[in-house]
């Protein structure tokens, strides 16, 4: 088949026909070949997140991811050490583990019993020829972070070094206890909606006051820097003074003091990551629908008044922690426009479901947060589609950080 | 990407392979570059029929519709006027209406409440920056005309006019009342063929005495000229004597004399739209399934003898209207192999459902013909499908209408 | 549309990307060229197995198949001959039997009444013009041909000979009795894998010991030559001791003696078709749970020591019979990673369900067998999807056949 080497000049032409300040033209919601080149040249390149190191934390306990179609096992060995894989017996590459997530002291292929270790290596194959090479038969590695509880992998062969996001959130991550939690639940969804616009609906809050009325209750991202009234600001500079003493005391750093959603991502330096901590609105000491705690303190944390810390890692991770519960949003991109999302819900390693806290409780914030955002996802999904679809003008005061994130996007094209 | 000039040559080559007197070659059921051809050289270069100006009777009333993937909507302004506009916000594309129907005072983004005019003017984007040019971002205009209450939309730039189809319709839909009626209820299908193939089966009765048992008692279409017995000329005969008194009587002309099917299209003159009455056989007041009226009379009826007023435009629409109901039916393609259909039943906009008539009535008589035909388009679609497919002869007598649908539509092609 | 005569040279590069003695590239279980080719080179170029003569007793009785699209006829005629028609009308293409199966004393098609004898012939096309030429619209033939009571079907212009298939397959087939059986019931399974797949687990067992429980017990499939203990060389001595007197009695000979499956398929001398007889384990008088016979005895056996009779054809047909029931498998192929599968259960004509046999006890061997081999089927083609699979190296031992298999199908394909 002749395969003109013409995607390049595609892919820069389409990037040249962004309008600055503007969003995407429909082509970045339709195009397969742009579709393919960015699970290349992003999605397979970059660090994806894939689960919480607190799903596997005995030796042996695994669990499946797939990315852009390819099929991932994250296991934790008997050293420890958590690899991931690729999920696929390297015979006649039959999956090797169909569930969601499971416990096994070697990983044993159904269809010919080959077993490999909880290290990937090719233990045994019985009824194969004795010459055989064991050794080159190991399961294929797939590089794998982990950053204070928070799983990472890359596709990449050389993937790039993980260490300056590791740096930044680590410290953040550490004191809610990522790695001293436990799934309380989670949920899958299939948003119909290209992955671009789910992360464009969440770098903005120009959409909270009329779609999340129970979110907006809690913070202060809709009021963005001056264009709150005097009495927004005197609300935030109370919470701010109310809550530093605390943060001072459990060691815990403040950087968001505005109102509006800090500045991300940075596409002149190819920031992709970020953390930071916003102080909650009064009466509230978690993200809950009344404000009052849903589980008992996470992690390292002795007062409540911790503020929420949120961070994200593109192009597929977010994540908003109060004192008591964490939540964490990943996307997978499946066709464009298709995203798997799964909301997973944290609580302390030791908290009791029906004792401690309750579902009931724990999830409503964020169920009905994202659900908003899913179905106005799919709504623009819907208006794209529309060969009449021009890209509009972009709000300077209130969608600069969709507009960075389309930026750092289309960098990355290239 | 590179994009080889070859999509004219494509159709061209297609076009050739048509054996004159035979239905289509394969391609034309298969071929996914001729489907896109036929959208931009037929559907978006026409005028579709879209709905009834009945629906949308007061002041921001509207109803919206899909035409090749764009979503659009008709909306009646305050002035009166109804104008059609791509049904996508102008700031990030959302989908703007999303029910079949509705009435707003203005059109609100449900994202970030930007809000439109009945008129399409941008009114209001609170959060957006001042030196913004709201006059540049109204709703994009469709083309949109009305005949006599039947809305008709086009996406093309500079349509073709739409006088000469109206300057024939109207006078003939006029007394029908479509303007004064209400929309009784309507059904929407998926069927499982091409559009040509539903109007392939549209134009010819060639299939009626078998298939349709219920339709075929009301009038004459399976008597083509000169087949009919003796017999049939006679009912025939009386049947125009019966009603041409009373169609003198309110003014209305009779142009179908023959049994059979009036000739349409008119492939060398290009005549996309037809009008025209015909008898109804004796003992059948209204086309239902006991030949008596199924509703009180419409429009400018005095006398229920005024026959069937049959109307039909390409490529989307025909009619049957009876003195006490009309029935419209509205093809919108969903892929080669798929086409959405609703079939509308109207009644007089001051006939009361339960009293003045009931759906259990009106509606078997052209359900129960519409779905036998979808069955059967389902069912060619099929056959066609097959690698073995040759297209056959017609029937000189039976389906000269279809022959004439196919030179009409391969003329809109090239 | 410019089509460039690359497809050849595709499929040379993706044949000659085969490791010897190592299963398939990704590239056979995705790319839709290959698919193509697959089509046309393999399965419209061999002979298809379609079903069984005694579905289609009577004159008049047919059946339907749909080969890669094809919808297909099978029809006893009055003169007692089985013909092979494409399911077309020769009018506007309408399928003309839509169900599985049926009896018609002449075929109509529902559309316009066009009526086609039991031999294909275009009897009566009334409202065509007189001058047509009935005699070129006969039904489109296919190439059918029967052996022993199997029926086969060829989509080529000129397929190869049969002849060498039937020599060697009726002389086993004859003494079953396909000829003399009814169809107790089927099973239709879609199994989400490429054909290929489904052959590839077909021609091994070295994947029965863990996933067919049932099954192994039966046989001596597992025990590949030289690698079944002393004790069951005993037992498969015993087993050929006690089985050939009553084979001999019964004039059948004996073709595989050894443990293990026999060779098949043979790429060098492109051997597409086999049968053998192999011997059943003690207590084991035909394929059931239990062992013990499920109906009364089939064609020209006396006695139940006749093991078990297999066949196969590529590309899509093999049999398990025992002395009292049949079973055979047909694959069509239904996309890329997509395969139609219908087990079919034979026994006695003169058997009846309920007295004679009963479909709780018939089933279950075979039912079981099948649907454990399609989940693995389906979690390979899973496994197989994988950007990271790789194709590892098959035992030489215990995937001879399977490697035979994929010679074969590569020297199909160029």
């Amino acid at each position: 088949m002749i395969q003109f080497d013409t995607r390049a000049g595609h892919i820069e032409q389409l990037v040249a026909s962004r309008l600055p300040g503007h969003g995407l033209p429909r082509a970045f919601y339709h195009d397969e070949m742009l579709y393919a080149h960015e699970m290349t040249t992003l999605w397979r390149s970059g660090w994806v997140f894939a689960g919480h190191a607190c799903q596997i934390r005995q030796a042996g306990e695994w669990f499946t991811i797939t990315v852009d179609g390819d099929p991932l096992l994250l296991i934790r060995g008997d050293d420890g050490v958590i690899r991931g894989f690729h999920n696929l017996c390297t015979h006649r590459g039959t999956l090797l583990c169909a569930e969601d997530s499971g416990r096994s002291r070697a990983l044993a292929c159904p269809y010919h019993q080959w077993t490999f270790s909880q290290r990937g290596d090719l233990l045994s194959c019985h009824g194969m020829q004795d010459d055989m090479d064991k050794a080159t038969l190991g399961l294929r590695m797939v590089h794998t972070e982990e950053c204070a509880g928070l799983l990472f992998v890359s596709l990449a062969e050389v993937p790039p070094t993980f260490a300056p996001a590791s740096d930044l959130m680590a410290p953040y991550a550490r004191p809610q206890g990522f790695d001293r939690a436990k799934v309380a639940t989670f949920v899958d969804y299939e948003v119909r909606a290209n992955w671009k616009i789910v992360w464009e609906n969440n770098r903005e809050c120009y959409h909270c006051s009329v779609n999340h009325p129970e979110y907006i209750k809690s913070n202060f991202d809709i009021y963005e820097d001056g264009h709150g009234s005097e009495r927004i600001q005197q609300r935030l500079t109370q919470a701010l003074e109310r809550t530093e003493a605390a943060w001072e005391h459990d060691g815990i750093t403040l950087n968001h003091r505005q109102g509006g959603l800090a500045a991300f991502p940075d596409a002149d330096h190819n920031i992709w990551f970020s953390a930071n901590r916003t102080v909650m609105a009064e009466g509230f000491e978690s993200e809950s629908l009344d404000g009052r705690r849903v589980a008992p303190m996470m992690g390292a944390y002795r007062d409540p008044n911790v503020g929420v810390l949120r961070m994200r890692t593109l192009p597929n991770f977010w994540s908003h922690a109060s004192c008591d519960h964490a939540v964490t949003t990943r996307l997978l991109p499946a066709g464009i426009d298709r995203t798997h999302v799964r909301v997973t819900w944290l609580v302390h390693e030791d908290a009791r479901e029906g004792v401690d806290y309750s579902l009931d409780r724990l999830l409503p914030f964020w169920q009905l947060t994202s659900e908003q955002d899913w179905e106005l996802c799919a709504r623009v999904q819907k208006g794209v589609n529309s060969s009449a679809y021009r890209p509009g003008p972009l709000s300077e005061m209130r969608e600069y950080n969709l507009d960075a994130f389309l930026r750092w996007y289309l960098r990355q094209l290239i």
